[in-house]
């Protein structure tokens, strides 16, 4: 059984088609976040800290880390700052230093710069998941070496150089072929997480059926855990997190085994914890028992991350309250 | 492609594997409803004919009709009334015209009393589904004889003298066996639709994945349709809901298509009208923004009943209040 292992320095996480659903936290994201991305610029990290606290909390067993700030206000005076190049490095050691010094599960490290790659690589404790490798000539020749250099396991997102294809052959294709040159650098097949893409199902009627069919494939024909950013499916619909609850099941269903999504949503961290254990991945409903004490508190009136930090704060022992 | 024709007087409905999952609405069954078993004995249809219409407004697109009441007044005037092969044919008989007189869908007419079964064949009209048959020889000798003679597609499910066994190779046999003594009566695999019977995930671990497993199995090797009790998985459960919800989304990406259960439950209906997307059983998308409509109207404090009932009456057109 196809088994990846993720460490922190104190934290085993293991991808695996027998092990629960790996949720890894997507929050720690500037790119789609101006406010958060100003903040970085500013030196100041207490939203990464609260970003990061609130996602392990919530049920994030890993946290990715994408340093893809752009700095304009430093860019002006300058111009090196332009370069992501120079803006990413100290800025992914920076993230995670101050991350893996206040949480301890295993980190995701993510960004589009090989430099920042390698810097969150040196700066890293245990053994973090590299975001990312493509099918991308240029990708592969410079993101394989660190992936074998530094020994971990690395995301391998279904695009080449003609972009992203909407026939599902041809992204199980370009997954092959990232496989087949991780093998000609010594990488096994069980440290790939391959991303098969998701398209949104509001553009593409058979885009969920894609993907159910290619996680099987994946799993069935290049032994491959799989991943991916789970709510791309319901872009431009309403009520998305509906369409997303139904999605991570059916994919976890098909054999998905982990997504880098938003755990601070009690919609779809409820559907992943029932497909848990319609899976048989949660032995003796333990933790559907304790989420559901957490649903109770939402109920009453509590936020989703306060009551799940509650519990946490009560030793996962069901009580809602921290002792006094 | 697999398809079950149903048919009222009006309306056709067919389960297939290419076709909208099918709700068949489970309310109408004195079986475990005591008060409504009373209100039978005493020749007040008013529930059932609530129960119809709700169910039909929620998205039932075809209505379970069981006619198992127990008449524990009536019994002690008149000790035939202690037997239901006395007591269920003429109320069958009048649930299905009653309930036809004011609904549309098809109707499944469901009794262990095969009087029952012949008397709600009889007065029914179109072409109804049959519920059940069993691998219990007694039950085959006298049921399939009915599903060849009034030519209906019949509910086969996978128990026989021998009881429900856990294993899932044994539930199959007993299916392939129902499949095979209904072929001997000229009665096609596409007019049964098993129910592999559904465990409770909360006492076998098992259960969902078992679950999964059969129907891929049911349908690839049988080329049959399947239904089941759904909210049996979650019995014993906090939360049921949660885990019918993610429940469902599972076996209908594994091939499930249809369900006996309560559409009045808008987590539910939400969970089966995503994944109808998912799978591409949505054209454009229509039915889930309808529906999403149902789902806005809900937070604003309509009951999932009367925001479905408002909807239907606003010609499914996206408004909420009927026109004055």
């Amino acid at each position: 059984m196809t088994r990846t292992v993720l460490e922190s320095k104190t934290k085993t996480v293991v991808i695996g088609f027998d092990e629960p659903f790996c949720v890894i936290g997507e929050r720690i994201n500037p790119t789609g976040r101006k406010k958060l991305a100003a903040e970085l610029e500013a030196g100041d990290f207490s939203t990464v800290e609260k970003d990061a606290l609130e996602q392990v909390a919530c049920g994030a067993m890993v946290l990715d880390v994408n340093s893809g700030a752009v700095f304009t206000n430093r860019m002006a005076e300058d111009p090196r700052y332009a370069d992501n190049n120079f803006v990413e490095p100290p800025l992914m050691k920076e993230l995670v230093a101050r991350i893996q010094a206040i949480t301890d599960v295993p980190l995701c490290i993510d960004s589009s710069v090989p430099g920042a790659l390698e810097a969150g690589l040196a700066t890293c404790e245990g053994r973090p998941l590299l975001n990312s490798v493509t099918g991308e000539e240029e990708r592969l020749e410079l993101v394989l070496p660190l992936v074998k250099k530094y020994n971990v396991p690395v995301v391998a997102i279904s695009n080449d150089d003609t972009g992203i294809s909407p026939d599902p052959d041809v992204r199980f294709a370009v997954a092959k072929k990232i496989v087949e040159r991780a093998a000609d650098f010594g990488i096994p097949a069980h440290d790939i997480v391959v991303d098969p893409l998701v398209m949104p199902v509001g553009a593409m009627a058979s885009a969920g059926q894609q993907v159910f069919a290619l996680v099987r494939r994946l799993r069935d024909e290049l032994g491959v855990n799989t991943t991916c950013g789970a709510s791309n499916v319901s872009f431009g619909l309403p009520n998305r997190h509906g369409v997303n609850a139904a999605f991570l099941p059916m994919a976890i269903g098909a054999g998905m085994t982990s997504a880098i999504m938003n755990p601070v949503r009690s919609v779809e961290m409820e559907a992943i914890r029932a497909a848990n254990l319609l899976m048989n991945h949660d032995a003796n409903g333990g933790e559907w028992i304790r989420f559901s004490r957490i649903l109770d508190a939402v109920k009453e009136g509590a936020s989703f991350p306060e009551a799940c930090a509650a519990q946490a704060a009560a030793g996962g022992r069901g009580r809602r309250r921290a002792r006094a």
